[in-house]
């Protein structure tokens, strides 16, 4: 029953809002008048109205309304009620503290797999994994946990970025944090690449957007997978 | 009575472990025969013995010893009775939260503020601030808590890395991340670029290295610090 979206960027470099999703938004969101916006990861700390106001002006481009979880009195009804569900990016530190402290988590998760569309960016996708253990983001907040909702049986790594073979930069690139995650950790994890997108349709997972993910898995090496492959066998 | 450095990375481009600060290192630990290394940060998951020999191949060119403290069976009395300190660098949320499982967190922090002398690179610099929430690291296991040593009174980030202004990632610079860390927390953050390092004695605090530094204060624009600036006021 599932579907769901799970975009690594909510953007593309010199594209605006949602902009490349927004023909793909229009189908998966073909049934909803109003979708519910989870604010909660505020990008640059900007308030929940108006990163609600942000997803509402993209979406208003497919002729659907908007409305943020924070205005409602109970976000766990909210969510139950919801003809579909958008989380966009920010901290995912921030996200799942959020999701938590307001007890959504885990019927944001069944809600999902009972078959509400879901979209999800950044951050938002990030929680789609089991845990958010592949974040890039910063420890801003202490969540009180790290698992997430698994609608997935895997981790995302979003925004994910090859090395740059010039840089005198001595931090650890993204493939060396991912393996340092499996020297402790069995979870596969794959990075998406901004542009690219896993469609989830009840469950068969596919990876969608024109371009290669990274997948790693512990103690294997690291492998390129094609767009388009189905990936429902993954975890 | 403090005698802390800590610096920014361990190895600069082109250099190898710890040589840049070999010079450095020969004054400040010039009463120790054997210092007592923690390699519970794990670079690259690599263990606890082949860290230390790291270690211990750098140090033994300005003919000081090196001893894991997994080498000890009571690690808080192995802290108690080092001539000198020594935290490698690696993965923040790892090292933290093995130094809460050892229970030496505390003891640590004290014998650091009663005068051992104390060396840290990268995460081992990053756990001389308040808190653990400005590193880079992935959060790859689920400390106790993300308070760290308090030696020095505001955060670090290290590995300080200028935006890439020709690049087309979409992913959050260094700076809006720190900026989101101000959206919910008031404590400075000073970000070390690779190369530079602050040396702590007794309570004045000054900025090495021959590089500025980047000071994020909550609500104000972020300056620049040169270099040897006295910085001990900063809280």
């Amino acid at each position: 029953m599932k579907n769901i979206i799970i975009a690594s960027t909510s953007t593309i470099h010199g594209g605006s809002y949602l902009e490349y999703l927004l023909d793909e938004l229009k189908v998966h969101f073909k049934n909803c008048k109003t979708i519910l916006f989870i604010p909660y990861a505020r990008p640059s700390g900007i308030t929940h109205d108006e990163y609600t106001a942000k997803a509402a002006q993209a979406f208003a481009k497919i002729n659907i309304a908007v409305k943020g979880i924070h205005e409602f009195e109970d976000a766990e009804a909210a969510i139950k009620d919801a003809e579909g569900i958008f989380t966009g990016g920010g901290n995912t530190f921030l996200l799942v503290t959020q999701l938590y402290q307001n007890k959504i988590m885990s019927t944001l998760s069944t809600t999902i797999k009972n078959g509400t569309p879901y979209l999800g960016t950044s951050a938002g996708s990030v929680i789609c994994g089991l845990s958010m253990q592949n974040t890039n983001d910063m420890p801003i907040i202490y969540p009180p946990s790290f698992q997430t909702l698994a609608v997935i049986p895997f981790n995302i790594n979003a925004h994910y970025l090859d090395p740059d073979t010039n840089s005198k930069h001595m931090g650890e690139t993204r493939e060396t944090r991912l393996k340092e995650f499996h020297s402790f950790n069995n979870i596969p994890v794959l990075g998406l690449r901004e542009g690219s997108w896993l469609e989830v349709r009840d469950n068969t997972i596919t990876i969608k957007g024109g371009l290669q993910a990274r997948l790693f898995i512990a103690n294997e090496t690291a492998l390129e997978i094609e767009d388009n492959t189905d990936i429902s066998d993954l975890k």
